[in-house]
């Protein structure tokens, strides 16, 4: 049994839109992830998401509304809801969700989908 | 759907040891609590539990090792591992576990144990 320091582990990579595995409970992944510029629409049939702002903002755009999300802020994205983030500038994220969750759920995407997700 | 700023949530309660549920996901619940002085020894039999700092530090102690959790850091017990949280001062602290768990887990405690945990 370790602590995870999450500071140590955000300096442990640089790219953007491809959350790391940091944990696992209960059937479900922690992960930190570093957004910026815009994702594609997608959404989870199956999971819901939580995303945790550690340190920045980003806006979450649903199809009727945006919600500005910054540090200390955190949203929970039902499954089967159309979402997608855009980060102005750099922020760090955590997420929690299902072992199961692929980062653009329905929408397979060249540039963004990835398929096998990296333990930190 | 609606987002949450920890810090706000922080300020709505004093008590310590008395998790309040502040989001629900996948049939797991997030919870914020303040802990402060020694918790009782329990374990819980079938669920895993993460301890995030939000503010402050504490020792998570185990029967064969002791960790000390400072802010920015998490820990993950396993189930039917025994565990003891002790704070020396007050601490914020962040869980994630399944909508199942009691906080005291297989010990029943007058003190501590709370049957209802109240979302805020």
């Amino acid at each position: 049994m370790e602590k995870i320091n999450i500071n140590e582990k955000l300096n442990l990579f640089s790219e953007h839109w491809s959350p790391k595995i940091v944990g696992a409970l209960n059937g479900q992944h922690v992960k930190l992830a570093k957004f910026q510029g815009e994702f594609v629409w997608h959404k989870h049939e199956h999971e819901d998401e939580l995303f945790y702002v550690l340190d920045g903002e980003f806006n979450m755009e649903f199809r009727d509304q945006t919600i500005n999300l910054k540090t200390g802020e955190f949203i929970i994205v039902p499954k089967n809801t159309e979402h997608r983030p855009v980060a102005p500038k750099e922020v760090s994220v955590l997420l929690f969700e299902p072992a199961s969750t692929l980062n653009t759920g329905n929408k397979k995407d060249d540039t963004f989908t990835k398929e096998k997700q990296e333990w930190i």
